[in-house]
């Protein structure tokens, strides 16, 4: 199948193929990113691969998850279930946002039930040195031949991801995940520099991963700040925006690049600033229904959501309902990818899902 | 010293004595939260008695929390700590929103480390069964004597608190702490008046158990909605707000009842609808602004709010300029009582927040 990868992987200008014209049969999301007309509303899950796919559990095996992300044929399996299951209309690589902190070294883990864990947290200037730049070719070579696998399979857009600047150091600062953020907005406050530095070695860690996925011939990316929300507008603008403006710039968002989504939960107070940061598309969680969030956004940013991903477990007429409450909302208007709010719960019925796509699909707007 | 409960104990029409005229020493927290000016910010802050005080962990020993609240003695000298130490505007009951559903017998304990864990979940219409009325004299006559010993000493305002019936039915429906509320939502969504009825049990037992604090002689009610934050507006609207907004109503709050606080955490989206529910004063995390949570709930409603309790945790200077940011934001309106915007934490150094109350007690507003 086509790659829609003009110019060869690892061209080192980040799949520009996609500008050029992508080979790609089905690029309704695309275009919904770039707030194109499209004939039905484009719709793919965060978190679509793993835990509630039966044919998942049945792969994945009882190794770590890092183990599973190495395994290029694994991965591309897993990849690639939830685009066989459910036709949607991307996939997301089926890899973590510590993936690239771990290959350079730093010591991060996933552990089970609890989720990115660190042995020596971030505390001081010279851990500085612990974050050097990421060799994608040497360092995680699986994803990219993760990438080459799912580009030649895909006949949808295939989407690279990164974690954030601010989220990746509330799990490097604070040692793992957190309610309160509280040694990271320490750091973040009390020594602005260090932070500052350390959201810089960040911020290259995320171009030069998403980066190496662009060339090796994902169409568009993701940024994941998922925890964001948990700062105040003035905080996150200070502190936290110019280190992901600089990754949006880098990767040429709003222009001859592929499209970029940007992304966390509770980030309604935020919403207009993850705009700013110079995402295509701002993802919305369940919490902001999607006209307030539009007006908020205004004309020339797409939206990514919203469906409350515990929506899904109600009785079906209840499901069929909120669909189409947040297909309603968005009133036709292009540049709207259905998506829910936040990831697939792992007691989340497949079934459930694909009905939801197939609801999606055959919506038409009541404008 | 004097109780400021002029008409006595359980008299049964919800501590009318503050309305009557207080005969508490330190009034500018009441006068603040029905918007009177003040001479100086009253301050106080949420779980300012507890993990974060030396003298706490001295007196607190090994048992139960549930055990402890029911020891008046113990729960009285918890509950005066931190007023002692921080000269704060108000005092809070040592107690838990669990308490009345503990009391009625539905099998609710507090986890030490993982917070109210329920025996057996609420499932079906017959377990509304297990949800009987509360007879505070009989179930928490702890907390009425509690309450009886603290206005004795206190000469600062008392304040009642409850859970709010979304937040009670969130740990009866899922079982314990969730993050993502997922079989709460999905009696909500699934099966309505199952839920409304749920919700109506709940309010009656947050009227009963704070009508009795009141009428022990608390001068004011917080209602703890924690949880409400997870919702969307519609649903709140739809499924939590009645049974919030009959709670206040029958307490008299905005009338010539006791001042009544409602309270969430990442409520930014529901601000306005926490007010409609009818309190006088609205509770403001920290990922709204002071001054923009002031412009959406207008000039009739209090705010409390609204430093993050993780601010307090980094050096001085810092903390002292977060805190002036959150005087200026007020910009010396009344209706404002300082607090964080959500609980103290446990490793907050209690030195800092002596410093934090002078500092708001210094303030004068550079309007």
């Amino acid at each position: 199948m086509p790659s829609g990868n003009d110019s060869g992987p690892l061209a080192g200008h980040y799949g520009l193929s996609v500008a050029v014209g992508s080979a790609i049969a089905n690029d309704a999301f695309l275009r919904a990113c770039r707030g194109l007309p499209v004939d039905r509303v484009p719709v793919w899950f965060m978190r679509q691969a793993g835990r509630s796919l039966p044919e998942y559990r049945a792969v994945r095996g009882e190794g770590s998850m890092l183990g599973a992300i190495a395994r290029p044929e694994l991965a591309t399996e897993i990849t690639l279930q939830p685009v066989r299951r459910y036709g949607v209309d991307a996939a997301i690589l089926y890899s973590d946002i510590v993936v690239p902190t771990h290959a350079i070294g730093f010591g991060v883990d996933i552990v089970p039930g609890v989720g990115p864990v660190v042995e020596q947290p971030f505390r001081e200037a010279r851990d500085l040195d612990r974050l050097r730049p990421l060799n994608p070719e040497a360092d995680t070579p699986y994803v990219l031949e993760t990438v080459g696998n799912l580009v030649a399979e895909l006949d949808v857009p295939l989407i690279a991801f990164a974690g954030a600047p601010f989220t990746m150091a509330s799990y490097l600062v604070d040692g793992g995940p957190s309610r309160t953020h509280a040694l990271t907005k320490r750091l973040m406050h009390g020594e602005p520099d260090l932070w500052a530095a350390l959201l810089d070695r960040l911020a290259d860690l995320a171009i030069a991963s998403i980066g190496s996925q662009l060339d090796a011939g994902a169409s568009a990316f993701m940024l994941f700040d998922s925890w964001a929300g948990a700062l105040a507008p003035d905080e996150y603008r200070r502190f936290v925006l110019p280190a992901s403006q600089r990754i949006f710039a880098e990767l040429g968002s709003r222009g001859s690049g592929p499209p970029g989504i940007h992304f966390g939960v509770g980030t309604g107070e935020l919403l207009e600033l993850l705009a700013t940061a110079g995402a295509d598309v701002v993802g919305v969680d369940w919490r902001v229904h999607l006209d307030d969030a539009r007006e908020r956004l205004g004309p020339e940013v797409a939206v990514q959501g919203n469906l409350d991903p515990a929506a899904v477990l109600a009785p079906w007429p209840v499901v069929a309902q909120r669909v189409a409450d947040v297909l309603n909302r968005n009133a036709g208007q292009p540049g709207h990818v259905f998506n829910l709010g936040h990831g697939v719960l792992p007691e989340t019925d497949p079934e459930v899902l694909e009905q939801v796509v197939e609801l999606v699909h055959g919506h038409r707007a009541t404008v």
